[in-house]
């Protein structure tokens, strides 16, 4: 299945879900926004901006996880370290720099620093079939990389440059 | 000029220079080696081995830097930062983990963590001439990024894990 045909298809998000009004989701639809040069996405919902972040279980398993994953999987990874590390910088006033290393095949590594701190350090795997279960899974875990990250600035304010 | 070209016709480092026998340059040739799975460079001496990382101001030149940096570039840039960790983790005994962020033509970022900490964190501009005027100019630059960052776990030990 082409990208824009699992985007168009399959909804996933529905239009009401009250986690679109989260802080997290307007960063995130501001992020996809800022990707997307020519505005083609300006009339549509935030429901509809976010619903590739959403897939299914029968719908990642339609995802072959041969080769190097597609520039707009990479970017929707992007855009997901990116919003993290917009809220971090929100909460704690110091650049949050995200840091996305592919290797092969869809392994790689993502990194978060804020001065010389690492505040998040995943590897990532199957970048092929990057998404989560429903959108509030999606923001629980952004919610748990923001709140670890947020302690280990706490812990070492000199370093994160305090 | 192709990369073989540059690599035969033109001898930068002295097959008798005294940098080669320092462990920063050792290093690095085990890590042109650890790229090269048919042994084609086997024979070859550590300054032949080393010798597309040194390009005087005119071979700089000559390259062109648009779009993206091949492979050859890419993997030398990997090299030296993997050295530079190598000689970080003897040197504190903990694991220096570096990583190359590359968006396009040429624009990167190059960071080194050990724990929690980021001991190095570079630009990198016009990686397609990615070089140095001379093996011993290597050597201090390796020496001077080697220096800080061991500086930076002493200020740092918790967050780098000690």
């Amino acid at each position: 299945m082409t990208e824009t045909a699992l985007n168009k298809t399959i909804a996933n998000i529905g239009e009401n879900d009250p986690v679109l009004d989260t802080e997290f989701a307007v960063e995130m639809v501001r992020q996809m926004c800022a990707l997307d040069p020519y505005g083609t996405s300006d009339s549509w919902s935030a429901a509809r901006i976010l619903n590739p972040f959403v897939l299914a279980k029968e719908q990642k398993r339609e995802i072959p996880v041969v080769g190097n994953p597609d520039d707009f999987v990479l970017s929707r990874v992007k855009v997901f370290y990116n919003a993290i590390a917009a809220l971090i910088e929100k909460e704690c006033g110091l650049m949050a720099v995200p840091t996305i290393n592919l290797t092969y095949e869809g392994f790689g590594r993502a990194l978060i620093t804020v001065g010389k701190l690492v505040v998040m350090d995943r590897t990532l795997r199957d970048v092929h079939r990057f998404g989560f279960p429903t959108l509030s899974k999606m923001k629980d875990e952004a919610d748990k990389i923001l709140s670890v990250a947020l302690e280990i600035v706490g812990e070492y304010p000199k370093a994160a440059g305090m």
